[in-house]
């Protein structure tokens, strides 16, 4: 029998000795390789906290107490301990388990999450109203070094330091960012760790320095060393933590001591936890990067299960490296996502012209503005779910100065298995009222490559947004064109009824109107390109001349949307309007395919609409 | 002859002799002073660092360098010593100079600005692309304290210190923060400025330190003192910043020196400058906070010109306290906005239950988010432009959750003299896609406490926005009531023609049906009071059947707003509707009432609509 057996909440963990709390865990990584391989998701951040998980739900006690997951995708072993063992198997699914930590699927979820950096600000909220209604329990919020890059947390955690609350921030130091070297906060952190192992020799360096101190300017950098091995964590300290560590993150038996320790202890306090990515998998510890957030794999080789088809993210990718080796104005900037955003290839090709800012979407896009205005051309690629973090910089500082920075948002539309932290359903509608950009979403891969030159060539803010995964298909021209901005194309050219379609769901529409030919209904199916600016003419032209019956189809929330926007078009043209898109409510995770088909983003559905317009 | 008389470009000022840029800073400080009297604006900010504007300008030779304001409303003396003197009088006026930095106004402004911490993020996107076009130039921001509490601001400080571009940030130090106690920041630069006074001391405590560091808990505290006393700015060093200072602000001899020493040094370097907002002008250092943003005043006396109608932000303050008496769940919270939200008679009210939690409005969301979810109904009080850099912790912590978070947007719509980055222009266009959501707007303050009150009846995250200024002068009724929500009021029921209105334009409407009653066109004229949820059935129910001609109004940008929520409800009604609102640019500066005219906003324009339409 095994040990996980025993285990179906925190408090069956609480009765288990310290000793056998080292095989749990290799259970819990077990159960996790074994579903993650079979269903896919973010695996190495969750193996690298199964021990650190298990300290905690066994010293604190959840859900009395409230434990908060900065980001939540590593929280896979908390959903383990928590009563969701036997509904693990359906993680990511349709109808199963979310991948993330969500309040409306389990009372152990304190806060739902999905972004990165909230989990700071999180807790001060829950600290401030426990103290004013007189409560009493305990709150843990664990954060990632990565997470710590992004604004959000820095007003977390100075605000929490001002109102010096009894709180536990954990930072799960897994080195990622120090490994990629990202930001300042990395090469804090590096440095911490090297005071941690030097700290035994803290009073004869002390000695050291006061003897050498005065000597000025050239035992500055020595100084400078010195300073953090004397009084590690001076970051956070500042800010009004105390802060312990660093510690080894997958030492139970240690963990769960000195969490015992400071379970009492006043005013905000940060544990800095040294935790190794894809800790007890080999392959995801030889290649965390891969295993962050992977597809189904075979367990023995750790290799997955391949597609031919490109990606639209690699037509980016390359379409990119293309163009920029014509124009060296051409820079790329990422807020941690290089391999996800495809600009890995870029940061090989051009490391000068390579930014990764950290995760910190609101730098990256007013740090593209002023590159703009100092004479290069920005290309800023972030996912469509993280550029809501940046909606205020690129109204005030990119769309208002009318600079020509280039937004790639890919994910745009939905993800599927991430769900409704990571949809990418409303970029549209947080993009169309903002004056001066151009906003474009390819109908394929190739129309993609066409429209990266199309935006590189414009002096205007231009946004391009795309969808995850893989492209139609089509065979990719040679050379990207230009394109006419805010022109659309006519595909095909019916009497009966019109199909308007921006993005991946051209060729839904060419399918559908494939099929009601062959029941002799004429469609006409535009592919617009551009929302914005949205191609007026041609619908007055050429198409209300043939038909008053219009559908759309976008992969976006109807409101504020494309439809929308064809809706308040013909409203005085005495047209009829139907408009498929993504209704008025987070929509949850699952398969692609199914989410498409529930929600109608399909050609049969194209077709009863159709049906029934006529 | 006055010495600014000679003086119209920084080439002018470099050939001055120091010992004159005293009496210099002195008369512009009297421009500055008489023309704010006459047009209002940032007065205490601007006076502050009149020294400090005239030093980087004697050092640094603009524009070839750049110098990157933060915020930009202390950038009075900045403007009248880059040639625009002469236009000076006409700051904030239709037509005139803006009072924030605008790089379509003068090639002296690096970066336009209007928003918080914006600065740093700016320099470094200069300095990066500065290095790789391989040109030589400075690059000077400079950011004041309060700035400094922004996520954006320590995504750029720490991605600046990665980069370790040669670029210098002047911390402004107006101790405004300070004095405020808002943020650990603020704790952190009281610290330093004890430190940079007690440096003499610092080989005298080295000693002692080393003599006493061994004894251990104790002496912790004393020791964490020293800390900062020996190594001053460790947070700006840790982030990989070189930290000079703190530094008086107001000796131009000895700041031009001090410049002229940084202006050569390698990576970025952080110097920390002390200055007093309102300086040289007693009544605006005696009550800063007063002259932060202030109308026109009396020089003399310091008074400033009453109008007796109440204004929008002063009944929500009156009726969240009377509310918040009855029921202590209710907490507030501001993003440094005590004063220009009301919530300051909350504060003094109830100290326990108000945040002030610094220029941090995403941090300021995903609080009070936490703190709905640990069982108190947070009422977070926020301008409409910037809440934009919220937006996603309004849609991933609050709406995402379904959290009784209410959203007090002040400053919606039009703001006037402060212009394209402070319009409230776009809020009901970012806030109408969001899932989950309330969103109203009152016709006039007495609706407002009835929102409040409905808000916080509501267990839906709730937005109220209402503009800035004096409301209608309309009697307020003496207890607020609940409004069913998403329900609309008919106040006139006419057959030629509708008006539909949300906000403040119900009022333009009911003039105008009035007037047109009078030439017998019947005009009916209905408050919506939702945008979300749209009361489509009162439309169809009672609207439709009297009439299909439609005239839309609202202060905010059409798209995505509400006119053309109504256009696609009503596109497959063959009705006919027209919609005014602001159009699809970034709206100048200039009085309300010119801007109203401009754009349409009027009682004269909606019967000319409304004539065109029948």
């Amino acid at each position: 029998m095994k040990i996980l057996d025993s285990v179906n909440s925190p408090q069956d963990l609480k009765r288990l000795n310290k000793e056998v709390l080292i095989g749990l865990a290799k259970e819990i990584r077990e159960e996790i390789i074994s579903t993650i391989s079979r269903n896919g998701g973010h695996l190495a951040s969750s193996l690298g906290v199964v021990d650190l998980t298990i300290s905690i739900h066994y010293v604190f006690d959840s859900p009395h107490d409230k434990i908060i997951w900065d980001v939540g995708h590593q929280s896979y072993a908390h959903k383990i301990i928590t009563g969701r063992k036997s509904k693990f198997s359906t993680i990511r699914m349709h109808g199963g388990l979310s991948g993330f930590p969500n309040i409306l699927e389990s009372e152990y979820d304190a806060f739902g999450v999905g972004h990165s950096s909230t989990s700071v600000s999180a807790a001060l909220g829950f600290a401030a109203a426990r103290d004013l209604k007189n409560e009493n329990y305990k709150i843990v919020a664990v954060i990632g070094d990565g997470s710590m890059t992004g604004g959000l947390a820095f007003e977390g955690l100075q605000n929490a330091g001002h109102l010096k609350k009894n709180m536990l921030v954990i930072l799960n130091d897994n080195e990622m960012f120090i490994s990629q070297k990202v930001g300042a906060i990395a090469g804090y952190f590096a440095k911490l760790l090297t005071a941690g192992m030097a700290r035994k020799f803290e009073r004869k360096v002390m000695e050291t320095v006061s003897r050498f101190h005065s000597l000025g300017s050239t035992f500055g950098k020595f100084i400078k060393r010195v300073k953090v091995m004397l009084f590690p964590g001076m970051l956070f300290e500042e800010m009004g933590f105390t802060y312990i560590g660093p510690v080894q993150g997958h030492n139970i038996n240690n963990l769960t001591t000195i969490l015992e320790n400071l379970k009492d202890m006043n005013g905000p306090v940060l544990l800095h936890v040294i935790t190794k990515k894809g800790k007890g998998y080999l392959p995801a510890e030889e290649d965390p990067i891969k295993f962050h957030s992977i597809g189904k794999f075979n367990i023995e080789t750790g290799k997955i299960v391949e597609n031919k088809t490109v990606t639209y993210t690699k037509v980016f990718s390359d379409t990119l490296v293309d163009l920029a080796q014509i124009d060296s104005k051409i820079v790329a900037i990422t807020a941690a996502m290089p391999e996800g955003t495809g600009l890995d290839r870029f940061a090989k090709k051009f490391p000068n012209r390579y930014f990764d800012v950290g995760i910190a979407e609101g730098h990256a896009v007013t740090f593209a503005a002023a590159m703009a205005v100092a004479g290069t051309h920005p290309v800023c690629a972030i996912y469509s779910t993280f550029m809501q973090r940046a909606i205020d910089s690129i109204i005030h500082d990119v769309a208002l100065q009318n600079l020509p920075v280039v937004f790639a948002l890919d994910r745009a539309g939905l993800v599927g298995e991430d769900g409704g932290t990571h949809h990418g359903s409303f970029d549209l509608s947080y993009l169309n009222y903002i004056p001066n950009i151009v906003i474009m979403a390819p109908s394929d891969e190739n129309e993609l490559q066409h429209m990266l030159k199309t935006a590189l060539d414009s002096s205007s803010p231009c946004i391009i947004r795309y969808p995850k995964g893989y492209g139609t298909g089509v065979r990719l021209d040679k050379v990207p064109s230009t394109l006419q901005i805010g022109k659309s194309r006519i595909l095909r050219y019916g009497t009966d009824i019109c199909f308007l379609a921006i993005g991946n769901h051209v060729g839904t529409c060419l399918k559908a109107a494939d099929l009601l030919m062959k029941i002799d209904i004429n469609v006409s199916v535009v592919d617009m390109r551009f929302l914005k600016p949205l191609d007026t003419d041609t619908i007055s032209d050429k198409l209300l001349i043939r038909t008053k019956k219009f559908i759309t189809i976008e992969e976006n929330t109807l409101i504020g949307g494309f439809g929308e926007s064809i809706k308040a078009f013909l409203c005085n043209e005495g047209a009829v309007v139907k408009c498929i898109g993504l209704p008025d409510k987070f929509i949850e995770h699952g398969d692609l395919r199914i989410l498409r088909e529930k929600y109608g983003l399909t050609t049969e559905n194209l077709i009863k609409e159709a049906l029934g317009a006529l």
